[in-house]
């Protein structure tokens, strides 16, 4: 049995969009004689679709497009598509009025329904909010041959379904587990559609815990994964497959949509090895490709094809610059030098040499004058407190105005290019350089900028040396460098791992020998910087724990540190 | 048996400040011979903690500072606690980690734990990103006289336990009723614990089903509702109690701390008559009250006494003014007026004359001299492209900048003014006139906002007739009015409450008789905003659908409109 993996790339809510692309798979499945074609969880509507699915309208469009994609597929391909169901008893039995399913589309008809167990409601995970969990597994069957006479029984999971393993893990995360399920009903493999997000080297978990489970249960298992941008997340694909020894038998290729065909043997009754795609990337190229991806499916899908930054000749906006070329091609990128009297000469010279290395377009516009004229203003006001943060922030917010009005004015996406120590200690000023629709690096640590652009410059300088030689400076107040005020950034960014990464507190980082004084310095830091996270644009996540979606504190709160 | 009804503010995550206010209480209690302190839910951190449960130290934190409230509260009084509590199995189990609980406490011990059942995931509320639903309902035992002979049973539910009757709402919305459960175990009264937010006259749906569930079962219910504005959410108190009979016999004021006293006969077997504190106010009333103190909140919780707002001459600054005015103290509100040369004469005389009537400060900062730096630095790069959208933007940008300059300089909170109509359809320009710590009326639609000045006039002007009779205007080019590109207020907020608050679709309400066009037109405006939205400062909530924590929308998306 040839079966066809899509790794598709959906976009949220965009039903037909989605539809003609898993058609298109289907047809290519024909072509290939394929008899079943697998697509990603919810891959009629992309994951995550969120509140649209509070939309009674959306979920009957959904089925529409389900039941017409149905009659357009060749008749005798087996295929799974992801749609969000009803769940028509949820007012009598007080159950939520949806599930997150998969069905099977087969001779013009919806053959079969399946709905997703274990619902994730953690990190970025809402699905209880909209979701009721399916009661049982199950399975279908398919000819195992030509002859038609012998059946391979197929079990179907979605996503976390199958991330219950209490070996694997050490411990149970939810009460159930398909797979152990449907190990029961002696299923010949298993599938698995999923929209897993990307975070740094999560593929070598999933393919430590398939491995495991195909082992564990001698089962081989096909797990299909979306690929692809939606706001803050990152899919990267990377669908593999194990066979019953639990060796990896296919790995797709990550962060581009891909199909791939693999094969199953009745008279093995195992998934025949087939390529091995993924070559092994470092982690610093993994999220490299994941940012370039992230940043180009936001653009693309928000309807831009152009982007605007400031470049200030820092390490940070030349890293985003540099992303920012690669996904949209250099042409598109508009990088725009805004000197002040406190910019040292080299922010320049380092800005435009960078500009060059790309192949980006840049255009200087200082900002003395509208200082100037800001503090003219200003002046019979201000005059009686001393020069300070109000006016660093000004300066900050000019340039945030001045690349709004650039960004309006062209229809480019502006990207905001704080990294992610700023962000979690507010060393950065809201609508001023956090401005943009895309926090490009914003949960990239200071040190991960650092390796990243030493990466990049693994061949030749695309990052002119003088920016990774210098000492970062916000350059708001004459000779400002941003030590001045914190540890060093490999120090800063391991408190800052510590504490919103792993939710330690002071008295638990305390025990690894750090100085309290410095523990108390940088958690108020991080509390006291929540509100202008609060208003944050949407960043590309490539950790546990990023700011946005999955990260839900309080702002008026009086959280004791001690 | 004289039970005491403690509606406390709690400041989220400051357990001592908590525990405090909760020791006050049993003095109190101890004083007026109460056997019985009710407090309301999670009382001891504060509702909603959010993330900050996925620390183990303050969970840890949490259960130390209950100890030691154990150890210092009056020895008779019997008092309960509402904690976040950890699931010791849930590893094994396969369960969320925590439990929303509430503790008795007496005689100096935790006498016994009582775990929430029902947790609310929709809307505002993640409980079950957290919590493990608590398996069964109980009750505990209090002598029910002075003889200590004779015993009342009471059982113990927390807020959303309360919330499913199927006959009241026509449905099941849980799976299970811990109030069926526990009339089942013979109890005299249920009492609930509830942190139930603020959303325009619910205080009458509570009531219904109250007396409701009190007469259907025959059980007299104590409801106990936390007060006081934490972030977005504003919490009305209004705690009340009903007998048997299905009967009001108390209800507490709204919108501020209170305490009373009740009390359950063990001859009746039921409560006595109190008395009612809550005279019937109107809708506008109510609003008003609830910005007030979520106003006041959101500035004492996150340490300012003082705030700052543009006034415009418009009647949105001039409701943000006047809430500001009674929040703070007309002392504490400063008022600037940035005019530009698209401003009208009277913007300037209506904001100063608003400022006089309500006795705040205001000054004056024309914005001209900036708009020409501006323009001059941005000429050589625009001068092609004709005068628009980038240029009004701008103005209300040079406004946000000048506001969170003087917000910087004198530690003030800068107020965000835009209405729900505006931040709805985006007509309100993100880092300009969005910027702010806290939308004030940004769940308040246009023509709230116009009954509201208009019940505020209702003594005398406060809000100048001018400022009401003119027709609204952004006042960014010349001659412009928002009825130049939107339809009467009357019908866009009509349009808005379908799309938003019940997520109607385009071919739902064109049944109504609405036209195809304008419907379209609108439901675009909604969805290209979200991306302003998702950066919007938090926004004081009064309906069943703010934007901010309960509206969660993808943006990336192309959700197609028919």
């Amino acid at each position: 049995m040839k079966i066809l993996i899509a790794q598709l790339n959906p976009v949220v809510g965009n039903l037909k969009y989605n539809a003609d692309n898993i058609y298109k798979s289907a047809i290519l499945a024909k072509q290939r004689e394929v008899q079943l074609l697998l697509t990603p969880e919810l891959s009629l509507c992309g994951y995550p679709p969120k509140d649209l699915v509070l939309s009674s309208t959306f979920i009957e469009n959904s089925w529409l497009e389900l039941q017409k994609l149905a009659k357009r597929i060749p008749k005798k391909l087996a295929i799974l598509v992801g749609i969000v169901t009803k769940n028509y008893y949820s007012d009598i039995k007080g159950e939520k009025p949806l599930f997150n399913s998969v069905v099977l589309l087969q001779n013009n008809t919806i053959k079969q329904i399946f709905h997703k167990r274990l619902l994730p409601n953690y990190d970025v995970f809402d699905e209880k909010r909209y979701f009721e969990s399916g009661k049982t597994s199950n399975f279908f069957e398919l000819p195992s041959s030509s002859q038609e006479n012998q059946f391979s029984r197929i079990g179907v999971t979605i996503c976390e379904d199958l991330w219950n393993d209490q070996i694997f893990w050490g411990q149970r995360n939810y009460k159930n587990n398909p797979i152990e399920d449907l190990v029961k009903y002696k299923v010949d493999f298993i599938v698995n559609l999923s929209a897993s997000p990307y975070i740094i080297r999560k593929q070598k978990v999933r393919e430590s815990m398939l491995k495991h489970s195909s082992r564990l249960y001698q089962v081989p298992i096909v797990y299909v994964n979306q690929v692809g941008g939606n706001d803050d997340l990152i899919f990267d694909g990377y669908s593999c497959a194990t066979n019953k020894k639990g060796e990896i038998i296919l790995c797709t290729k990550g962060f581009q949509v891909r199909t791939e065909i693999i094969e199953y043997s009745h008279i093995t009754r195992d998934l025949k090895v087939s390529f091995n795609k993924n070559s092994n990337i470092t982690k610093e190229e993994e999220i490299w490709s994941a940012l370039v991806l992230g940043l180009r499916d936001y653009a693309i899908k928000c309807g831009f094809s152009k982007v605007v930054l400031g470049l200030s000749g820092g390490i940070d906006s030349s890293l985003v610059a540099s992303i920012a070329a690669e996904s949209l091609g250099p042409k598109n990128v508009l990088g725009i030098l805004m000197p002040s009297p406190h910019s040292s000469q080299h922010s320049i010279t380092d800005a435009r040499h960078l500009a060059n290395n790309l192949g980006i377009n840049s255009y200087m516009i200082p900002i003395n004058n509208i200082m100037l004229a800001y503090d003219f203003s200003l002046n019979s006001l201000f005059k009686t407190v001393e020069i300070g943060i109000a006016e660093e922030n000004l300066q900050s917010r000019i340039r945030g105005n001045i690349l709004m009005a650039i960004a309006n004015k062209f229809g480019h996406l502006l990207l905001s290019t704080g990294n992610k120590s700023e962000i979690s200690i507010g060393y950065c000023t809201l609508y001023g350089d956090m401005n943009g629709g895309i926090g490009v690096i914003a949960d990239v640590a200071k040190t991960q900028v650092f390796s990243l652009c030493n990466w990049l410059n693994r061949f030749q300088e695309i990052i002119p040396n003088n920016i990774l030689i210098k000492p970062p400076s916000a350059e708001l107040k004459p000779n400002q460098i941003d030590q001045d005020s914190l540890p060093p950034y490999n120090i800063l960014d391991d408190l800052l791992n510590r504490f919103i990464n792993h939710h330690q507190s002071i008295e638990e980082i305390q025990k690894v020998g750090f100085d309290y004084d410095l523990l108390y310095k940088i958690a108020k830091l991080i509390i006291r910087a929540e509100f202008k996270r609060k208003q944050a644009p949407p960043g590309l996540k490539i950790t546990n724990q990023a700011f946005g979606t999955g990260w839900r504190m309080p702002i008026a709160s009086h959280f004791e540190l001690n």
